[in-house]
């Protein structure tokens, strides 16, 4: 059954490479929304029930998952941990994921901690900085290991993916110094924007936008 | 002239009540690049040297800006400290916001001392806890309170945004609890969804989502 359900994911994966942010982000909410009621030991579930439970659209659910394939069954519902295993592997979420950390000031450590970045499939292995007062400290699981390390950390871990959180200054360099180790998704929390280069994926999250976007709505 | 500026900015304020987030985040990015030009003392801009400057599109930022009125002057380009006023009274920039923070674990507490919430018109004010270790604690400029004290901390700050840092479980409660003490925006890292209100903005920053987008991306 695993081997069936891989093979059908595979088959859509290759339909996935315009699937946009937005859905993505969707796919990534109801999985969430899965693994709770999983937890709960819910078995089955209808669009409508998931929407209301989780303040979602039903509409969209149905149509986001439709994009995927046939995951429910008319006026049964979903499957929870069918949908659940799909929908892992449909985002590359079945395997682990080693991340680094570059730039552990207090954005860095807390993102070391930060429990949504160390389970299921994700896991802090390494973090580094230029500052001589925070290499070797103990931070989480990890040690603090100086910045010039930071290819052989990425060799030794693993780590495809990186969280730049090294102040604005600094960004461009690291950002280079992290395709040149052979990182290939990084999410960038600098406040400048950095160039997207050729295979490597760049997300930048923008939290003082966030925040502007709140002011703006309280602007009168 | 910032009297005129102001009503024009006023003026066109009205129209903006349907820009997108996409296109606020775009402008809040302009934003910062033009004043890391006015630090540096650059006066006049065109869109191209903009983009290029930045890694933005031209196109694009002529586009955005031409929603919000005549900025620029053909063949001549932006004057830099007239645009960045404009873009921070379109925004509700030009005043200062205080910010609370519900929930100073490990993320909390690095928003609380994170410069990119700490300068120009956002300043955080208070933070609450529900743990008697964490109360008390003095991080950053700020002394870790009850969370019971929220209502009245929101009232002696006037505190219009709030930052909402709790693990899942006490999401809703703080939500709730926050819109009782009259917060009106609401940025909510918490990895659950929270019910849109009434007159309250609620942005869910999904960080999680962010990182399983990049696992989406080496998947294969």
């Amino acid at each position: 059954m695993p081997g069936a359900l891989g093979a059908r994911a595979e088959g859509l994966a290759a339909d996935l490479s315009a699937v946009s942010s937005l859905t993505l982000n969707r796919i990534s909410i109801y999985l969430r929304c899965l693994r709770i009621l999983s937890e709960r030991g819910v078995r089955r579930i209808s669009s409508q029930e998931l929407a209301q439970r989780f303040h979602l659209s039903a509409t969209q659910i149905r149509k986001d998952l439709a994009c995927f394939g046939e995951f429910g069954i008319r006026g049964v519902g979903y499957d929870v941990p069918t949908l659940e295993q799909r929908l892992s592997e449909l985002l590359g979420l079945d395997r682990e994921h080693p991340l680094v950390i570059v730039g552990m000031g207090n954005l860095g450590c807390a993102f070391a901690r930060h429990l949504e970045f160390n389970r299921r499939c994700f896991r802090v292995v390494g973090g580094v900085d230029v500052d001589p007062q925070t290499i070797g400290k103990r931070v989480g699981g990890l040690v603090v290991r100086p910045t010039r390390d930071l290819r052989r950390l990425v060799r030794e871990t693993g780590a495809e993916i990186a969280l730049l959180t090294v102040p604005p200054e600094a960004a461009r360099q690291s950002y280079d110094a992290l395709i040149e180790a052979g990182v290939r998704a990084i999410l960038n929390f600098s406040p400048i924007r950095l160039p997207q280069q050729p295979g490597v994926k760049l997300k930048n999250v923008e939290l003082r936008s966030q925040l502007e976007e709140l002011a703006f709505f309280l602007r009168d």
